[in-house]
């Protein structure tokens, strides 16, 4: 522990390294950014009409709507849930935080599995808890019997992020509860666990307008929980934590359902196209139901690669994960930026 | 204890009621609204002019920059402070909670004068930690000796709300710490306590966009702290806590600092001027350092006043302090609404 940090900083803070996010370069670049995920197309037109309309008028001055209502109904309708349930956050990362502070103990244990969103580590440490990883089985599949009644939470990305592997939600019925299904990439699959909702009150679904609506800059996640347990979150929410334009953003893009689906499907196509070049350029591939690709090199090269398109204005994300291995997750971007990572690629592997 | 909670969130969350913000009237009304300490005018045209900046670029899909450089640097030169020193928040009110994770234990100790922001009861309770008060003397000094030792952490506003109270930052320096100073309302006021920062790395400052710079609805505010304990609160924070448009606003508005000081002067002037007609219809008032007057009334009539003007369309706070006695905040607005307002007190007082 570095002994210049004051001694009033609890030691588990003290102790902690904090979460490294991608890099965001700032700026105008003509960087090709392929390592955080961001959708490639801009959110829906009808976002961009709703921030002018607020604009326009005198709200910018008064405090938002702490329970935005507005956002609240227009997602009840098109998820078909009671408003009630719906949690608004700044970023489906403040909800995670949020269920965190509500249910983990200092001292506690969160579970989630490995390899995944590194995040769930910091946000048990800030906790003064442990996590306890569950690792993928060869198939990708997770058995939480492994770790069954050990934690005070588990937490499941679903889609997972790095590998981009889904689990049937049928298949998560009889898992340990409290569990959050962080679904930051449902809009990409096959399924989503909105229905487990309704059947247990003991697990929520996080979503976030990071990915599928492109709305990564203007901060806005939301979970769906049981009224009760919905009412709880709001207790540990900041009143005002969703400002007044990202709630009319989100409010605006949720409704355009029919440009969701034109971009998804763009993406999902650019996903497939991306998949099969790697695999014939050797990589190992996992297919993905999320908007990246996972692979590996059979030679361990990632680092090298990773390092080497970035030397060529190239952004891809390389993790490492102890005691399990090495990978590069690809986030699909549009067809021009993903031609000129191939080209790269050919001539690096 | 409500049964019905699921026992899987924490008892001092289950137990807590959750903080009560001043009512948020939402849509197009007519409402005079002085009841949550809103700028009566705009923010700086250049606010605008930076979000439009900001929508033209390919900029809401992407992350924002998690440091918020552009802000500290803007920031840092206005204040003369380093930009290691700054931290950025989704408003001040996540900066104060990102002080007590860092900073209290589960079952420790947070001192808070009395009457003052009852956020801080809040905050304690969701770290299941408790808020020990120190009551304001008669002449509205504080004397910290009579809770010297007890607290893990001392949240002091200075300004006060809601009484608009300051205490010299002289004054300070022998204090418990750490100790922040929670100056959201400084720019109302004769002085501040930035230098004591300087002087002692466990004093923490923390500032707000919502009041003196008119951006309540963007949701920014940053702490001014020793860079060693910046670092940590950075650890804390959830990394893109604040989006790309509060961002650029904030950056833009600290740079305007000749519209912060038109927008202050006058509402200091219709500050004195609410003031001695409080005092000319018989309120005792205290003078104020902040953009609010609190006032008592001498029969005791404050809930009556604040129920007789809410029904008329004009909002202010009434507040009720346990063992302490009722009060009432009138944000200062513009002096047409002071007039107002003033016009129909003096057909109930």
């Amino acid at each position: 522990m570095p002994p210049d940090i004051p001694e009033f900083i609890l030691p588990a803070i003290r102790a902690m390294k904090g979460y490294q996010p991608g890099e965001q370069p700032q700026g105008a670049t003509s960087i090709i950014k392929l390592n955080t995920n961001e959708n490639p197309y801009p959110p829906s037109p009808r976002v961009f009409e709703a921030v002018q309309y607020v604009l326009t008028g005198d709200r910018l001055r008064k405090y938002p709507d702490p329970n935005g209502w507005n956002f609240r109904q227009a997602a009840g309708k098109v998820l078909g849930v009671d408003p009630a349930c719906i949690v608004i956050g700044n970023g489906s990362d403040e909800i995670l935080s949020m269920a965190v502070r509500a249910i983990v103990p200092e001292g506690g244990v969160v579970v989630a599995p490995t390899p995944s969103y590194i995040l769930y580590h910091t946000l048990a440490q800030i906790q003064g808890a442990q996590l306890k990883e569950l690792p993928f089985e060869p198939d990708w599949s997770l058995d939480p019997r492994k770790l069954q009644g050990i934690g005070h939470l588990t937490l499941l990305p679903n889609p997972n992020s790095p590998t981009g592997t889904f689990i049937q939600p049928d298949k998560l019925k009889d898992w340990p509860t409290p569990l959050i299904l962080d679904e930051a990439y449902a809009d990409f699959a096959v399924g989503n666990g909105l229905h487990l909702v309704e059947q247990n009150p003991h697990i929520i679904v996080t979503r976030t307008f990071s990915k599928a609506y492109s709305l990564a800059g203007i901060r806005f996640g939301y979970a769906i929980a049981h009224p009760t347990v919905a009412d709880q979150f709001y207790k540990v929410k900041d009143s005002y934590n969703c400002d007044v334009l990202a709630l009319a953003a989100a409010t605006a893009a949720i409704t355009d359902q029919i440009y969701l689906h034109e971009t998804r499907n763009k993406i999902l196509t650019t996903r497939s196209r991306l998949e099969q070049e790697l695999a014939r350029l050797g990589f190992n591939v996992i297919p993905s139901q999320a908007n990246f690709v996972w692979c590996q090199h059979p030679k361990k090269f990632e680092k090298r690669i990773y390092e080497e398109l970035k030397s060529r204005g190239i952004l891809i994300r390389y993790f490492h994960y102890p005691n399990w291995g090495n990978g590069l997750r690809i986030s699909v971007g549009t067809d021009a930026e993903i031609d000129q990572l191939l080209d790269q690629l050919r001539t690096i592997t």
